[in-house]
């Protein structure tokens, strides 16, 4: 029987990536990155407008780019025939959505609204709906709504309803005009199949979709009495993850290189399609997303309300199953800082000296240290805690320093408290009434085998590690393959296609029991600090923004 | 009348320095520094026997040629005429002690000892009896000790008691060898005059001398059944602050190229007369030498038990007075160890480019920074707490890192925790009953404006920074002056002979004020770290030790 294959295109934060992928194993045959044109756009628009701080928007014309460029390379690459893709299937970043006119024209592509920063698709990381997402949580406190438990009892200022909030308070213009008010995955697949669909995951993750329904109209008068208008804006026809959306029209198909009439997918969320790709669709097993934050996946039977779960959503990872997203907001990025802002000249210098990174380096001397051997504990909250606390307003805690204390020991502690910041997230789990039986990970970090080591150790239980280059595309493709009728559904599409483990980690028994004891103190420290025992961090950081007074 | 002069030598760790000044108002007419030949003896003594780790022996040969060298050469560079040179007086860093024979002789000069390394003196800080200085405080709390009190229920392993401890156990040949086991400044002043004399200072503060006695043989036997054996070496006569001890020998006139007969001052400890130098004699002028770490002295009409105090010693500062001395056991070497840790080599270069020092470069960028702008908050424990708390097995904390955390913001929160830890102390005073009512600087790190701006907000007084080049061989010869006839006492003396301020930093209102809020979340973290809110701070040290166990 001839061999057949399925397209995945996964939409990053600066480049998206085509692969080709056998729909039998899923090896990857071919693949093809296209980085954005217009990358992010965070300081101005395109054509010189300027922006505020904590902006952050793209052009959806380079989102087109790549079903322009990379997908056919990918093809090309793979040397396929075309006409063996059975399907098509994309994912983005999200909440990344964009206001767009009923036919799917995005606003920022019309003459009169190009000069309006609101008209611009906002990228999941565009910060400036903060002080939206606070009125929004506190008049769902107050009003008793259901579904503010299934996000940990928070919702984010990424999301889709402060977004709009900030949108509609800040261009009631452009709110007007926008038609529909859309996830980038989703626009996607309507420009690809000429049909406007909603995801499941999306709808639910970031669209605080709970039981068949969105927000009420009376909740969102609460916040601004024009805000009920949104809804005829997101009200278009929901659908499955792995669903077939459509089939590719003739302009895509001469964009991709593709026939018409190629299956395509319903769109889906990076992280969350990366569960597929990873095996970890069964309930129980745990995907850990490990890169500048640490996105935590999981599909349960039942819905429980876990304390600083991002969101629980049937059908939000794969349909049948009640989807988990949790996560830690700073893992990459606090070793970044520690690099940037901590690294001596000396040790720099010894990094250069031996042709590694500093990142190579800090890990070759802190391997082999004892565990608890540096005196030291760290709380990993410089970025503030979005797992089980729940609080962004707290921040880094390092404690145990001496004279003697090295860079490398910092290091090491560093990575520790991210590790210790994972196993607080997975016990939440197991105390909800939610068992994490399985453990994979993958993003960049996976990279790092000291890490890795330290995860398996502190969580004691083997951590697999993903051996896939493009995981996310991977899944893409995995619901591609489903979208075309290969598979009945996502779950045994993700058995035959997901990627192997490189290799498993198992916990060393003597250092997973020094770490259980460190663990206790990291426990006691956090709990201090984020509930209550001191609210010093909070007052700190009063005294500093009353210290420097925003304009 | 003709002018006349005082000769002060000040001993210190690495180098002794001798000046000539006038003895009606203290001016410095001529100076000369050498530094020793053998510096500080940690890995060897000078003919190759190894020492083990945290020794600290000193070369007595090295202390004489001070006298040959620099005495000389500090009279030649002051053009003055030796004859009108009313006396000599000495000071040296303390506890360094020694073992001589009946006459004087250190044993470590003997050929058949010299390759003895407990026959060697003992410099300040030799830290190889830390096990002795907890027998002995545990034995004395057990017993009862009322002196123990005085020295804030804390001994020391750095002070006599414990230095002689070791010696009797680990070498006890040497120890029935050692006639004499005097402080290193009564030994000089041995030298010069040949007479021995004990400094009522060093007996109290280190010699655990009180209410006229020292310990009792009882005590010394609940230690080791020959110990008491120590107080036939000890008993030599003691001498108060600025009487004189005796007049130079022919031979110590043929060092120092003074005549003989010159009156030679009782010896005494360097921080200590610095405060005769700093004008800080009268009760209530307290005197911070703020360098590696931070020593305070004061005098007081009362003896008060103030927690966490090093010492309270009737005359220890001077006749007629309670001397008080209390410390900080980090200061500059917290700043040293950051800079050699976590300086980024971005702050290196940036501290080349401009030609400054990265002290200097970071004290510019952290100058400007609001208080509380920076949103942290530092423990300043990283060399131990011996202030109030008493406890070397603390550690550094450091709360309130962000991603955005800028290396001069744990800068500035670095020098703030310094002077929260000198508000602790001079508060202790204050609740037990012994006011400051003035402060005044000196020490190396008043070359930092930063610092001292810093200081004088955070304690809410003005500070005043001594302006002497010399302080502690100034104080030296103030004692000398008094030795010599000169004035009637040191106080008198220090008034008159004192050097004066180079300024006074006084308190910015507002500054302050905002302070008061960060010492208060300091004294909170102060109280929970190191009070029993939470042991982490212990756990993680012995956790850290038991992983490193010492072979």
């Amino acid at each position: 029987m001839r061999q057949r294959y399925a397209v995945g295109v996964d939409f990053g934060t600066l480049s998206g990536r085509a692969v080709v992928v056998a729909v039998d194993d899923g090896a990857e045959l071919g693949s093809a990155v296209h980085p954005y044109r217009h990358g992010v756009l965070t300081e101005r628009l395109p054509e010189g407008v300027p922006l505020p701080p904590d902006w952050a928007l793209q052009d959806p014309e380079d989102h087109l780019d790549v079903l322009r460029i990379a997908v056919p390379a990918a093809l090309a690459a793979a040397g396929v025939d075309p006409r063996d893709v059975v399907g098509i299937g994309v994912d983005a970043t999200s909440c990344t959505v964009l206001p767009t006119l009923a036919d799917g024209t995005p606003l920022c592509t019309l003459p009169g609204l190009r000069d309006r920063p609101h008209a611009w698709p906002k990228l999941w990381k565009h910060h400036a709906a903060q002080s939206q997402a606070d009125r929004i949580n506190a008049v769902a406190r107050e009003r008793g709504e259901t579904w503010l438990g299934r996000y940990g009892g928070r919702v984010s200022a990424e999301w889709q309803l402060a977004k709009a909030l900030e949108l509609l308070e800040a261009d009631p213009e452009v709110f007007d005009a926008a038609e529909r008010w859309i996830e980038a995955a989703d626009w996607i697949v309507w420009r690809l199949c000429g049909r406007e669909t909603r995801n499941v995951s999306a709808a639910g993750f970031k669209g605080l979709r709970q039981d068949g329904r969105g927000p009420s109209p009376e909740f969102l008068a609460a916040l601004h009495p024009a805000l009920p208008g949104l809804l005829a804006k997101v009200d278009g026809p929901l659908a499955a993850l792995g669903a077939r959306a459509g089939t590719l029209t003739a302009e895509a198909a001469g964009w991709t290189g593709l026939p018409e009439g190629t299956p395509v997918a319903v769109g889906a969320i990076d992280a969350h399609v990366t569960a597929a790709a990873a095996r970890c669709v069964a309930p129980g097993r745990m995907l850990a997303v490990l890169g500048t934050s640490t996105c935590l996946i999981m599909n349960a039977d039942d819905c429980h309300e876990v304390p600083g779960v991002c969101g629980v959503v049937d059908g939000g990872v794969s349909a049948g199953s009640w989807g988990y997203e949790a996560g830690q907001s700073g893992v990459g990025d606090i070793f970044a800082w520690y690099v940037d802002r901590a690294l001596p000249a000396s040790y720099a210098e010894q990094a250069r000296r031996r042709g590694v990174s500093p990142y190579e380096l800090l890990d070759s001397l802190a391997a082999e240290q004892p565990v608890g051997g540096h005196g030291l504990l760290a709380l990993d909250w410089h970025s503030g805690n979005r797992s089980v606390l729940m609080d962004h307003e707290l921040s880094g805690v390092l404690v145990g320093l001496t004279l003697a204390t090295r860079p490398e020991e910092i290091w090491r502690a560093l990575l520790e408290a991210t590790a210790f910041g994972a196993r607080t997230v997975v016990e939440a789990f197991t105390v909800a009434g939610v068992p994490v039986r399985e453990l994979t990970a993958a993003g960049g970090l996976t990279a790092n085998r000291l890490l890795l080591r330290i995860y398996a150790d502190v969580l004691g239980r083997p951590l697999h590690v993903l051996d896939a280059a493009q995981p996310a595309a991977l899944g893409a493709a995995i619901h591609a393959a489903v979208a075309g009728g290969a598979y009945p559904d996502v779950l045994t599409a993700s058995e035959a296609m997901g990627a192997p483990h490189r290799e498993t980690f198992h916990p060393d028994p003597a250092r997973a029991a020094a770490y259980d004891e460190l663990y206790a103190e990291y426990r006691a420290l956090h709990d201090h600090f984020g509930r209550g025992g001191t609210d010093v961090l909070h007052r700190l950081r009063a005294l500093r923004n009353r210290a420097h007074p925003t304009p």
